[in-house]
């Protein structure tokens, strides 16, 4: 028995999120009906973590057991055959038995992008948050600052979920303004827009709570809520006192470490 | 009677390009559609010029005559809410009655996108020409530079094709490889891939001459053809020296100049 380990990137806009369901098309099925049609073995594919209907990955992690022969190496390139064109296999190993995608995890980076101009991007459907209303930089990028370090972020979790604890540790967050030169790909800027990127890494997260973070950065953008009261919001532990929860597609989930 | 000037942004994807068709979903209809549906006066739309099924459009111009009295900065907003959301109006204002946004044009300016990596990208579909061998960016810059100036681009153009003369100033060219740090709303470079982005300015393109050129700096980067013997293949005014045409979905109309 081998354990192989992929790394997938893909497009979350056709798809009803990782996880199987029922009566809905998860990406983890398709996936894992890929691997079924090339080794003839039904596995369990292990996800790194879950993402909801819509949202986007360039590095989510999966892992399987398999008894095939096929080298490590030639899985993304079989797989890749089998599959939509919005789904990609970028890299196989072979990994110890007791790997597991997500137990293994020590930890994360999301990505949420806002799309912020007079009218909408045509190359961005689906790919960025559309926020027409002006929104300043500056005291976003200061607010999104606040998050680093260990906190109690129960302000920022959807309600009605439950972990044993909602403490998580952000060891790294940027916030960062496309220029337009960076922009090539989308011809961003031609009409007064900007694109702004947020990058979370932390040890773990709460559901939601990137997107219920870059709700809440918008509010601050639209100067809604001051970037100084962002302290006070996470200890508050009051979910109603942070934004509204930003959006599926505006968010990417962008690296996981082992 | 007024003269209505259209900036306009579209995904090409999903259209038989911008020309009315019998039979096909033409962006021009869509948007007249749309203008109809505002004005009550069906129109006629004048597009800078032709875009083929699948090229896209950062900068087309169009203009349209009406008696209607919305005020000119009022049709992206009133347009786009009556149009699919991949077909963006950007701008809009009043022009002389003269104003024709064919024959008025001074020149335009086209990009071509490459993706070169060992796995497609889920993000650049439809949006790049995915090349899986290794390319050599280097010599195709060097290539791309000699189409700079004045020369006849008949080895240049779709074989078939007439017009009067085929003369034409290409006043600007740049070729460039995406830093990672530059392609942060696609993630890529986490395997070993590159985006390649020729830009052309000139004052008139022959059919498919951009389209035929990116492909000509394919077979330069595979090293089929060596960057040098790009002026003796101008020269020559033989089609068939040059590469094959790269598909149409790596292809963007950029800006138009008047």
């Amino acid at each position: 028995m081998r354990n192989i380990k992929l790394v997938i990137e893909y497009d979350g806009t056709n798809y009803h999120g990782w996880q199987s369901q029922v009566n809905a098309l998860a990406i983890q099925d398709i996936i894992a009906g890929a691997i079924y049609k090339l080794t003839g073995e039904r596995c369990a594919l292990v996800g790194s973590c879950r993402t909801d209907a819509g949202v986007h990955a360039i590095g989510q992690v999966a892992n399987f057991k398999t008894t095939s022969s096929i080298s490590a190496e030639r899985f993304p390139h079989a797989l890749n055959s089998l599959m939509p064109d919005d789904i990609v296999v970028k890299s196989s190993e072979e990994v110890s038995l007791d790997f597991h995608s997500r137990y293994s995890s020590k930890g994360r980076k999301y990505r949420y992008i806002i799309y912020n101009g007079k009218y909408p991007s045509a190359f961005l459907l689906n790919r960025a948050f559309y926020v027409p209303c002006k929104l300043d930089f500056e005291s976003m990028r200061k607010a999104a600052l606040f998050f680093r370090g260990t906190h109690d972020f129960s302000a920022f979790r959807a309600s009605g979920s439950s972990t044993k604890t909602s403490i998580r540790t952000i060891t790294e967050v940027t916030f960062e303004q496309l220029e337009n030169d960076k922009a090539v790909i989308d011809g961003f800027g031609m009409h007064d827009a900007h694109v702004f990127v947020l990058e979370m890494a932390g040890d773990g997260f709460l559901y939601n709570m990137v997107r219920i973070i870059a709700g809440t950065l918008i509010e601050v953008g639209r100067g809604k809520i001051p970037s100084e009261a962002i302290p006070a919001i996470i200890k508050s532990r009051d979910r109603t006192k942070a934004g509204r929860t930003a959006p599926a597609h505006g968010l990417y989930l962008v690296e996981v470490y082992y």
